[in-house]
Parts: C-alpha cells; sequence; structure tokens
C-alpha cells in the first residue's frame, strides 16, 4: 500500500538577512470522500495514513455505526480519494441531516449539543482508572518522543491510546479530530478493552474533542494544549478527567479530578 | 453589545507534585448558527465576538455572496446562537449543495478543488506589492504582541490584515478560518483597500486557508506554523507568495518568490 505523507518542497529559507534554497519537508493534505452506500456522504481532509481506522472511527463518532461488524465492505481508492462503504442499513434520512443543529440536554443538566448525531452517540463516562501526576507528565513525554513525524514537518497532530504506564497506540493527522477517529477506528477493529485506558493528545481541548472521548468511552483526557470553556462543561456532564497543558513537569487538572491520585 | 470571549474555571495546577487550585482564563466556544432565507444553512463553532464580520465573511467564502450590498437584513441573536440572514436570491440548490465534493481544474493546470463554491470564488491573484524580509519579521512580531487574548487563555488564533509595515487589523477566534473570514467580512463592510495589504496569520497554512485568501484577494500570505503540500500547490497557481515558520528572525518562503525584496 503506497502512502505518501510528506513531500519535499524547494524552500528559500531565511535566517536574518541571509538565504539559503533546501529542500523542505511539508506534511501531505488528502481529500478523501466517503461514499456511503453508493451515496456522498462526507469529504475529509486528512493525512493519508490509517484511512480505513479513519473511515471506521469517522463514521462510529457520526453514529452511522456502532460496532465494525455494522460495515459490510469498504474499499479505499488511494489514487483518487475515495472510500466506498456499503454498511446494512439504509442511510435514513434522520442520518442525513446528522449535521443538523440540534438544542437538546445532556445528562439531565440542560447543556446543549449541536448535533443530533452527539446525542446518539455520547456517553455518560463512570470507568475508575486513576493516574498519577508523574505518570501523566511521562506519558506526554513518550508522546513527544514519539512524534517524529511531526518533528520533521510541522502542523501534524498527534493522539495516543494509553495504559497508565505506556503507550498502546498511536496515530496521527494533520486535523485533530481525524487523530483521534483513527484511534477510535482502530479500537473497533481491533476490540481493544478500554477499562484501564486514557487517551494522550497534542491538540486543543474543544468540545468537539470532548464528545469524541465520551464516544470512543475513556475517562481520562491529557493535553499538551487549552480547553475550551464549552469542553469543560461538557466533560464535568459526561464524567470526563480533563488535564490540559500537560508540558514538561507541570499541567492544569480541570474536571473530575478525583481520577489523580494526588488529588484527594 | 455583550461578548463574552473568555472565562474563569476553576483549576488544579501541578508544578511536579505540588498543587495550588487556581481560576484559570478558558476561552469561550460558542456554537452560531447560520439561518439564511429563513432555511438552516451551517453552524460553526466560534469564538463569539465580531459575529457580524464571521457571517459576512462566510458567506462570502462559501460564494453564497460576493458584495456586503446583497445581505438584505442580518440579525444575530447573541443569547441563542442564531444569525438570521436575509440576501437578494433564492439559496438555490447549486448552492445547497455547496459542500460536495467536486474534481475541476484551476488556472488550467489541473489540480484539484474539492468544493464547488471554491471554483465559483478563487481567483489568480496578479498583486504586485513586495515586501522586505526585516518587514515580515517585524509584522509577525506586532501580531504576536497584540495578542494578548492568546497569552491569556491559549488556544486562539489571529489573523491580521496589514500593509508592509503596520498591523492594519486583527481578529481573533479559536477557529482558525473564522479568524480569517472575520477579516474578509471587515473587508467586504467597510470595502477596504487591498492593495497594499497581506495577512499575517497564526495558524497552519492549509489549502482551505489559501483558498481563503485567494478569495479575499491579498498576495502575501505570512504565517507562524507550517504550510502542508497541496497548500503549497494550490498557492503556485493561484499567483500568492506563502511564507512559513515565521519566528524571530527566520522564515521560509515556499511559492512566488518574487514578491520578497531580497529575492532576485
Amino acid at each position: 500500500m503506497k502512502t505518501i505523507i510528506h513531500g519535499g518542497w524547494k524552500t528559500v529559507r531565511f535566517q536574518n538577512d541571509f538565504s539559503s534554497t533546501v529542500e523542505e519537508e511539508v506534511a501531505t493534505e488528502f481529500p478523501l470522500t466517503i461514499m456511503l452506500n453508493g451515496e456522498e456522504f462526507a469529504t475529509m481532509i486528512c493525512t493519508p495514513k490509517d484511512m480505513h481506522e479513519l473511515v471506521v472511527g469517522f463514521l462510529a463518532s457520526e453514529g452511522i455505526i456502532r460496532t465494525y461488524q455494522e460495515i459490510l465492505s469498504m474499499n479505499i481508492d488511494e489514487t483518487k480519494g475515495f472510500a466506498y462503504v456499503e454498511i446494512d442499513k439504509p442511510v435514513t434520512s434522520l442520518e442525513q441531516d446528522h449535521s443538523k443543529r440540534f438544542i437538546g440536554s445532556c445528562c439531565g443538566k440542560s447543556r446543549q449539543f449541536y448535533f443530533k448525531s452527539d446525542v446518539r452517540t455520547t456517553k455518560m463516562i463512570k470507568g475508575k482508572l486513576s493516574i498519577s501526576v508523574e505518570q501523566c507528565y511521562k506519558l506526554m513525554e513518550q508522546l513527544q518522543l514519539q512524534s517524529t513525524y511531526f518533528h520533521k514537518t510541522g502542523g501534524v497532530h498527534n493522539a495516543a491510546l494509553c495504559s497508565i504506564d505506556d503507550i498502546f497506540t498511536i496515530r496521527t493527522d494533520i486535523g485533530r479530530h481525524n487523530a483521534l477517529d483513527k484511534i477510535y477506528g482502530e479500537i473497533l477493529m481491533k476490540k481493544i478493552p478500554l477499562k484501564d485506558k486514557l487517551i494522550v493528545f497534542s491538540g486543543r481541548i474543544s468540545s468537539e474533542v470532548v464528545l469524541k472521548i465520551s464516544k470512543i468511552g475513556v475517562g481520562i483526557l491529557l493535553s499538551k494544549s487549552a480547553p475550551t470553556d464549552l469542553a469543560l462543561k461538557l466533560a464535568e456532564d459526561l464524567g470526563i478527567t480533563t488535564v490540559g497543558f500537560v508540558r514538561g513537569n507541570s499541567m492544569n487538572v480541570y474536571t473530575h479530578t478525583y481520577r489523580i491520585d494526588e488529588i484527594i
């Protein structure tokens, strides 16, 4: 399988006023259109790697499938950027308007959900897994060390499924959400148990990221970046421990702090 | 007009093993749904500031309007997050499938465009404005200095419309594209002349960013971040000078290098 995830570009590099011409590696951006039961469903811009996982995770995130078994067939044309997916039920009109805005209530606390598909697929996380501060620092350090692709080209995001001591699997994409969808797809395809797992992420903690974490079914999210207010409100409602700005030996714990060992 | 762009969140902050509880400022994430001639058109997640500019810029980016005058009325309900927009033509089926994938050719060189709306709205840039390396460094420094909001909460993007010596206007959003749409909206609303203008941006140079720059009609883009391969191919075709990784006293020039004074 041929996948080009970065390429060289002839670049004029300046240091102060001095210039040199170099061949710089730049990240590949690839348009992938999902054809669902013969109908155009969505086009995503992605890093062309682990595209099967991406499609499975995306369809699960959107509430189209719940298990990998619901996919009857999947063929990806990597040259033209099309994924042909057959599922065992009709794509109903309900699912076709999956991006319509929907103001619902969540967990009885009347928070807003934006999209209908989110209402169907998010779930309250009750997992009891806990982690020490030291383990948080170490997992983020490992993510950084293993993100060699990032260091080469810049501008990609990494998501890792981890135990409290080790990275289990790591996925990369120019799209933040795609990196998480690739993780989600792999979980579904391999039926990975999640009781002892958490997610470590390079990107911002947005509401969409929190919703994805909830759909995946993991209770702890560590991120190198900042959260938003809405993400924290949702995390509070959905039972997710959010830890942001994990950098070197410092970090901020925002919600459901009881899963951090040092917090009583 | 009341707009809350960040709020406080009770946070447990760790430095090594030592914890303290602080009130941390976090960025606000706000869902804004555009109702176009009474029909739901799109929901965007944004920073609730400069929402009129955002809506105008977004509709222009999507090829729905070309001038501000095409908008007959616009009312924004800032509590519920709805923008009610009336335009002087029906939202045709052509425009309703604006997000359908479209493989077309561009500038006679058979590049791909993803979306139909892009084919209608991008244009080749032929502007002759040029800038020195020193001016590039200074503009990025100014963007950083003026991005006080970013320093407070993290995780937002900034876009500035500039002359070669000064920032003309600066806009902020948690969404990269929104920051650019706010700039675009302001340009249309105030009929700002663009001959002597360029754009300085904090976010990654993706294909979508390059397409927006082309639609806005500016020939030079400076970014703090990395480009993608597709963005550079499009910039090459569309006549845009792209400069990435502008950090301190170094930067990379990728396309149409002739607009940088020092490059002969």
